[in-house]
């Protein structure tokens, strides 16, 4: 069965898009600046449970996924738009003005304006977030530009927010922000996207390449390596694995979840030699470098080199 | 309950929302251009039945009912993204193909680009289109220009893709394109946007007020008293109600049809007094006059008039 990923480049080639491709598409805007536009759709049941996440989580990650995408490119966002499906009973219920807090919230934190959208009757809840934002003209920061001999460097931690879905799936949900798994199931239903920080790597103007981790590790590390024509290694000792994991998993399953876990919103982007001390390591953990080995993410596990498989989050 | 009209204001006060309550957001682009961004989202059995549609026809209105709200601004669409939720036997099946060749036909007609978007798995196929066009600075038609005294056109002819709709719901699907329903049924199922006209009448550069018929003439020109603060009348005989329908309807259903039935996606506009005769009346039908009755839309039927009530789509 194809992936979604391969659906999305089938779609590409055979209309011969030029714009998609990237966390964002990238269009003119005027002569200074360039105009960032992103999509995310978000299923219930799918990318959120009605069960673990309030409406003002639901509000607020729904916003932040597509912020990421923003800071992904090394923009600003500007304004949003969404579109929304709503099931009979939550229409006649306090959900959409709760929901709309939780995302205004967050909107009013970085300055977005919501323009408008659509709203229509559904069976389950779907959101479509959809974001707008800025860069200066051709400095949107690529998947593409990666170069063999590149340092790679990932952002904050690993692995929280799927160790909080798991978490999520196991215990009660009424003790869940009460208890240890509270920072994990925080950033699991409200994700903090790494705007600043993706602006500041903009601003740098020697990052060669930049993606967010929302599919895994893994997978979002072979996007950059499929761009660019390159492969990668990392050494699985140098992880930043979230430390909060240690009182729920084990070794092993601590190294999966940062590995293919997803959804932890982080920024992973790639640095020329020459400009590696120039990484402020505070909030950013070199992990590993670009290669020639064209499409092969390698990772160094006890002083042995395995080839490492994207495993993670697909829809199909 | 609220209506979606009412939420949309709703949410629109509690949050000072600039943009919103028009066909589409305008926002900044540079100093000749304002930018254009809307989002309709189709849901499986709210918006369509894939009983009736095709996937080639389904890609079609897609994104017809987008470039229809651009063409309600006066504006020029330009690129455009697409959201999909997608049932698993769709996923695996040529579906996809067929929905994206619909949707390209249209989109190359119009010189519309497709720049990103988003797919997930889902129960029921979910669409939502998100188009951008543009338009020069300040001059996007908006619904609140209205003026008593400016008469009142409509383009086209009104009430065949309700007509449709009926007929779709009351025959045998598999004849329905080889009858006389086969007029109606297209208008239903691939309804043409008036782009061309919509940046006509905003290069004529005297429109007041402009929209689309989406949700039926009734409601959509009390969208325009609303957002106008002024009233309308119109005259019931002087509507250009569809013909094909005669074979099919009786006179009041005919009557019905034009009034409430929506989804023609022509355009509703108002003129100032003294530019009513440069308005081509090969393509458009004056049906009436704004009035100074706040809020209150009239009509002349045999000599009465009566006051005519919303009752176009709505989806709660």
């Amino acid at each position: 069965m194809k992936s979604e990923f391969q659906f999305i480049r089938h779609i590409k080639d055979k209309f011969s898009l030029r714009y998609t491709g990237d966390d964002c598409a990238v269009l003119p805007k005027d002569k200074d600046m360039d105009l960032l536009i992103t999509a995310d759709l978000l299923m219930e049941d799918v990318d959120f449970r009605m069960e673990w996440a309030t409406p003002v989580d639901i509000g607020h990650k729904s916003l932040a996924v597509s912020l990421s995408d923003i800071a992904a490119m090394g923009g600003t966002p500007t304004f949003a738009m969404l579109t929304l499906g709503v099931p009979e009973h939550l229409w006649n219920s306090d959900f959409l003005d709760e929901f709309y807090s939780g995302w205004h919230s967050l909107a009013q934190k970085y300055g977005v304006e919501l323009v408008g959208g659509d709203v229509s009757a559904s069976e389950n809840l779907v959101i479509d977030s959809i974001v707008l934002g800025e860069v200066p003209a051709n400095k949107a920061i690529l998947r593409s530009g990666a170069k063999a001999g590149d340092a790679i460097f990932v952002s904050g931690t690993l692995g929280a927010a799927a160790g909080g879905l798991k978490l999520l799936e196991s215990i009660d949900g009424t003790k869940k922000s009460e208890d240890l798994a509270g920072k994990m199931i925080a950033k699991q239903l409200r994700p903090e996207p790494q705007v600043a920080l993706g602006k500041l790597l903009q601003q740098l103007g020697f990052i060669t390449a930049l993606i967010d981790v929302s599919d895994g590790l893994s997978s979002d590390l072979a996007h950059i390596c499929d761009a660019s024509g390159v492969g990668a290694e990392i050494d699985a000792a140098s992880l930043p694995i979230e430390r909060s994991l240690v009182n729920f998993f084990d070794d092993a399953e601590r190294t999966e979840l940062a590995l293919h876990g997803g959804e932890d919103f982080e920024l992973l982007f790639t640095v020329p030699p020459k400009h590696v001390d120039a990484i402020d390591r505070s909030n950013a953990t070199h992990i590993g470098y670009i290669t020639e080995n064209v499409g092969k993410v390698e990772i160094l596990v006890d002083e042995k080199k395995v080839e490492l498989t994207p495993a993670g989050f697909s829809h199909f």
